[in-house]
């Protein structure tokens, strides 16, 4: 009961995961992070198959042609101070954003469909607008920058110059592997939210609220931060065992539905070395290996999709405060998936608290308290 | 399974609808109608039992303080188009608050009650602004309402003048009315946004988005329009017979946690007919009488809180569009006292769906697709 752990809440085509084994409507992840780019895998989960050279063409043109962004987002985000948490911007820049959208009351499967594109062809361009606005720096203009894929559109529009093919390999692949994972909390808090016949963009606020906390998609944020704490390999073994020694949690590791590791990860931690050796410096993969090792021996648990992730992005350049939101652009393929299976067969998701709180009670005059 | 219904999400001491009765932490609603105000309902709820005076005066004047919005509040509500969706506005401006609040990412018992103050302060405030603003109105600032009740203040900034006694009764009927309904689907949404230690606003703001839907807070705008779409009490019948003639749902009725009437439905009958009769016209409430008749005899449903709520407030002279945005103010305080209760002994609420796709797929080139 608590948390719901184990309980079904709804049949879902989109996505399983069964005896430590992920898969994205059908396909192993294993699969997907060696072979697909993230277009096709956004493809795959909003139609529920691979596409072939003229479908995957045509989602590419949609997305590259709905990526520029209303001024009016420029505005608000230039309304924020700097330092305001990345988060609650690109929740408020996505509330916002609904008023910029003519269909967003029109909940059919077609109009769905095109609600999807326009929102996941903008989110990297927010992303990375929140970044070079807070920094003092002109955003850049999608409408400018020659690409049909999402990951180098958002290197590009974040540092302002063409990335490196092989950053934008690793991005696309962090992108695939985030992208859908069931019923985790923010994908569910999308589907409670539009099983009342909400929104589409009520959907997205929803999950991205969700996504920030620390038990979530925060936690890659937390994990660089305690590598940044560390700072050198040698260190490692101190910190783990004082963490141990107060109690504390150790983010990163564990997850509810694998008990034997998560695939994710093991890819990751590939993709980490890799940029650890292009970038000539294997000190965070150094780190975190030895954290994963310590943390495996001493509290018998395996490292998460967090975990690595966060090494990960740490080479590509990506400021610490904006992982979680590398995360939500990534997992805005699955939101949406998730938000259309729900809105095509909808019903409420309403479930009852066990009441345990005082008995019955007669009111009492304000005199008489 | 669907829709979670009958299942048990969580344990709480806030609210329990046993045998069709009502009561926020013990206290049955129709006493809490007959005697509570609003602020004493809020007390009640964030604190677990009812406030003596010094404690409901502190509340009082603790939320009178905080009343007044930040100015770039105002800036954000002029950015936005007039024939902008409302509840989208209110939605936006909640997530945009989080940047003037420094404890947004304290969670402590302590910090988040201080949170909840300021948030359940402003909510009449940014409700009335979006109102005043869409209609070429300067918005009056509640720093200027000599007034400690929620109820009277929202009134009062709402049409620029200090509201008579009797509709400001009516007004703090309704928001006690509304103010918490145990896990309906905004509740539990936010419970499951904070649940991965998210922070309050990012509550508030699924529960907003959630609440928005047509089957749930805005079920009472929808009740309006068929009201306005009958227009007088002769053709109730011909538009109710058409209605079930077409399989058109007929907003307003049925519950999925009441199955012998909502005890709401029947304190708000009556409030309605007292203001249809301070008004001098009891027209809307004479169609809504005789629809809710002809509904439980031709489909044997029975109204619930949306339906008599809609005659109530437009009797109170507030827009239709802003019915929800009045839900919205009330249920605050139930969102606050759940989100509150959630963070006290948190678990992560993340299910599991029931995989119903394709089975295990093999890769395919896309040239082969």
């Amino acid at each position: 009961m608590a948390g719901l752990a184990d309980i079904i809440a709804c049949d879902s085509t989109i996505c399983s995961i069964e005896d430590g084994v992920l898969r994205y409507r059908g396909y192993a992840i294993e699969e997907l992070a060696e072979h697909a780019s993230f277009e096709e895998v956004i493809y795959l989960l909003w139609y529920g198959r691979l596409p072939n050279c003229h479908e995957l063409k045509a989602l590419k043109q949609d997305l590259a042609e709905n990526a520029a962004l209303p001024p009016r987002i420029y505005d608000l985000l230039r309304m924020y101070a700097p330092w305001g948490n990345a988060m609650a911007k690109l929740r408020t820049c996505l509330s916002f954003l609904t008023h910029f959208d003519d269909e967003v009351m029109d909940h059919s499967f077609a109009a769905d469909h095109r609600k999807a594109v326009r929102i996941m062809a903008r989110m990297a361009a927010i992303v990375a607008a929140i970044e070079r606005i807070r920094s003092g720096r002109e955003p850049v203009d999608p409408a400018t920058i020659r690409t049909q894929s999402l990951a180098e559109l958002f290197l590009w529009l974040l540092a302002g110059e063409k990335p490196e093919p092989v950053a934008v390999k690793a991005m696309d692949k962090c992108l695939v592997l985030h992208a859908e994972h069931e019923l985790n909390a923010s994908t569910f808090a999308a589907r409670v939210t539009v099983s009342t016949m909400s929104d589409t963009y009520s959907g997205m606020v929803s999950a991205i609220g969700t996504l920030k906390g620390a038990l979530h998609g925060n936690a890659n944020e937390q994990v660089a931060l305690m590598l940044e704490e560390i700072g050198d390999v040698d260190r490692v073994e101190a910190y783990i065992d004082g963490k141990i020694a107060d109690g504390g949690l150790i983010m990163g590791f564990g997850h509810r539905v694998y008990k034997n590791g998560d695939p994710r990860a093991r890819v990751l931690k590939e993709l980490a070395r890799e940029l650890g050796e292009w970038r000539q410096d294997t000190r965070w993969y150094d780190m975190a290996v030895k954290v994963a090792g310590l943390v495996r021996e001493k509290k018998g648990l395996l490292p998460n999709v967090d975990f690595y992730s966060a090494v990960v992005y740490t080479y590509l350049g990506i400021p610490r405060d904006l992982f979680t939101l590398v995360f939500a652009i990534s997992r805005t393929s699955g939101w949406l998936a998730h938000i259309m299976e729900q809105h095509e067969n909808n019903r409420l998701i309403r479930p009852r608290a066990n009441y345990t709180g005082k008995g019955a009670g007669t009111w009492l005059p304000l005199a008489d308290r």
